[in-house]
């Protein structure tokens, strides 16, 4: 009997996925399960996206261009240009997801054994796709007490080896909710500069910034144009998870006609989806202004909540919609697993995601969990209220 | 300045989209030319398709399963059952085109270095995925003059090594027209068993088959369950190319849970491609019927035709929508540069796909072309007709 790779092998599952049969559980208990732990919004998706899909005219669904339609690729250069970020339409594919954008810039950048430099904690599926890449990470740890700063460049500095090629970091971060200073992006771009490697940076949630911050992107650095490579998404932007579609930016003609190079492989991102994304770029800034606002006031809630239980730590998320939290326990994915099997307050419980997973050094954010504010604001009380209880009783076992 | 990886530089560039600046040309000088270089189909997609996006009811636009809608792989293996290709939901992931079940395939099953063994000519793509995967490509040729039937097992036996760990076929074939009997299955699966190989095939022309010809699947080989990978799609059938909606399948446990982890790195499908792909499993049989007996005569037509040119020489194909022809001519490449730039009849000219880039071994296939029948009959005649006034100017030079 054949077997599969040892590639396939290594492919990591994912630290959420890893409860789902434990949820299962919860479920057929009756159990309403509230679910901290994952970064599917509850925002409606903006209606011109929608409708777009709903008025189409399509009579022959056919493959489209390789790097997207032109017309939403010199829109979305449009919108760019609008939001401080210079790119021409020619800077642009259309990819299926950031995910495919991601697969592209380590295959256009990386060779089996290269190594990416990521701080952690990071999203957990950067370790996939690596993996598929054949890619090696090599972490570098950002702690709690610094709110998951940057770590020092000396941090990074000790860390390149001639196989070192690229630095990734996502900003602001999933899952940290950590937004990097202008300095931090140029203190970045100084190492990248020196050592000749590229600085891939994912910037899905872009918009997603309070306390009146700007988003600094690796786009906005002089000098950098060679090196730098930014992953976006519509994803979280216009509540458009499903619609799998991002984008892969650069300035650097070699990096994008050797990715040009993986999008006509695959032939083309999908038709309609691509609808969608062209007519959410007409979305009235409206909506984000009500969005935004809501996710503040969710921050601000889950955050001042969170921190009335003894023994909770958290830092105060600046962007995305995700925060890292300590709790006073041992081990989350214990307690994250008898959340699920053996608590309930009133018939409720929490899902939320063990840090662990986020982590690629081992035994790292054991007593870590990432909980996502994208429940309406009575739920995240409701849910800090039941975590609450759930710690007391935990802790007296 | 960094520098893209070797393996970005190794990924080859589309045989057809190397001619496409002299198409450039040609249009330049308000020349219409008859596209026979690439499979995207002129027919219509089925209606119930497109009105169930057309109705769709989405609010959020979320993530769907990783794996694909959950009713859509139960209807999915419905179908397949109901083709006389017993599978279960379970057996199926959806992937985002035939080209991300392929990657998901040789993630699965290869690792970096690993060799894979094809009979060319084979879909140009097939090498573009090879490289990003790190896989070596192993040809095996099949000749015009056998007309391009499955080459003798002995040529397959000669080729295995210890990196060997598949043989993918494509049946019925892109770019040749044959369709594999039953007993060349039964041949290939003999192999695979013996050398411990996986069989992965490309069904997705699976439908396409005249003269009463039946495809035989690899997934319906008793005793081979743990071998065969089925990689499917719903572009062609459907007329659905934009989709970009796919599926990998097999009934081996191991390859569908390693294959998940890609699936779920890359988190899902996308959504409303879904919905129609789902909606397009209600297309009704007279579809179908119009569909085959059209391309049957598009055929017919193509290869009366191109035999009346002194000097061609093209088997007649026995499934799909593509033809290789060999022409009285020393270099494809040249010639198909030339009808674009320096020829034209009547102001109208001919775009043809160079077969080279459709085997691996350099050298071989420089005077064959592959033509696609995805035109209407009056169309190709024309293009036949074009073809061969060309050929005459072309061969008087």
């Amino acid at each position: 009997m054949p077997k599969v790779s040892n590639k396939g092998k290594m492919m990591p599952e994912s630290p959420i996925r890893k409860l789902v049969p434990y949820a299962d559980v919860a479920k057929k208990k009756g159990h309403k399960i509230y679910h901290l732990n994952i970064g599917q919004p509850d925002i409606k998706t903006p209606e011109v996206a929608l409708e777009a899909v709903r008025n189409n005219h399509v009579q022959i669904l056919e493959y489209s261009h390789s790097a997207g339609f032109e017309s939403y690729r010199r829109k979305l250069a449009g919108y760019y240009t609008a939001h401080g970020i210079p790119v021409d339409t020619a800077d642009i594919i259309i990819t299926t997801g950031g995910s495919e954008a991601l697969l592209f810039a380590m295959g256009t950048t990386m060779d089996a054994g290269d190594e990416i430099i990521i701080p952690e904690p990071f999203y957990a599926n950067y370790n996939g796709f690596s993996t598929a890449s054949g890619v090696t990470v090599v972490p570098v740890i950002s702690t709690i007490d610094e709110g998951f700063a940057l770590p020092p460049i000396s941090a990074f500095e000790k860390l390149i080896t001639p196989k070192t090629k690229a630095i990734l970091i996502c900003n602001p971060g999933n899952p940290t909710g950590y937004l990097y200073s202008k300095e931090e992006i140029l203190q970045l771009a100084e190492i990248v500069k020196k050592h000749d490697l590229f600085l891939i940076a994912d910037e899905v949630y872009r918009e997603f910034t309070y306390d009146g911050d700007t988003h600094f992107s690796v786009m906005n650095v002089p000098g950098l144009e060679q090196h730098a490579i930014m992953i976006d998404s519509v994803s979280k932007r216009y509540s458009m998870c499903g619609a799998r579609i991002g984008c892969i930016v650069s300035k650097n003609k070699e990096v994008m006609a050797t990715a040009m190079k993986y999008a006509q492989a695959r032939l083309s991102p999908p038709t309609f989806e691509q609808i969608a994304s062209e007519a959410a770029l007409d979305t009235p800034q409206s909506y984000f202004d009500e969005v935004i606002s809501e996710y503040r006031e969710r921050r601000d809630i889950l955050i001042a909540e969170l921190r009335k239980i003894p023994g909770v730590k958290v830092p105060t998320p600046k962007g995305a919609f995700y925060c890292i939290a300590e709790l006073p326990i041992a081990n989350a994915d214990d307690f994250a697993q008898w959340l699920l099997e053996s608590f309930d307050h009133n018939g409720e419980s929490v899902m939320v995601a063990p840090a662990a997973g986020f982590y690629s050094t081992p035994n790292v954010g054991l007593n870590q969990v990432r909980i996502a504010y994208v429940l309406k604001k009575e739920d995240l009380v409701r849910s800090v209220e039941i975590l609450k209880k759930a710690l007391e009783v935990y802790n007296s076992k």
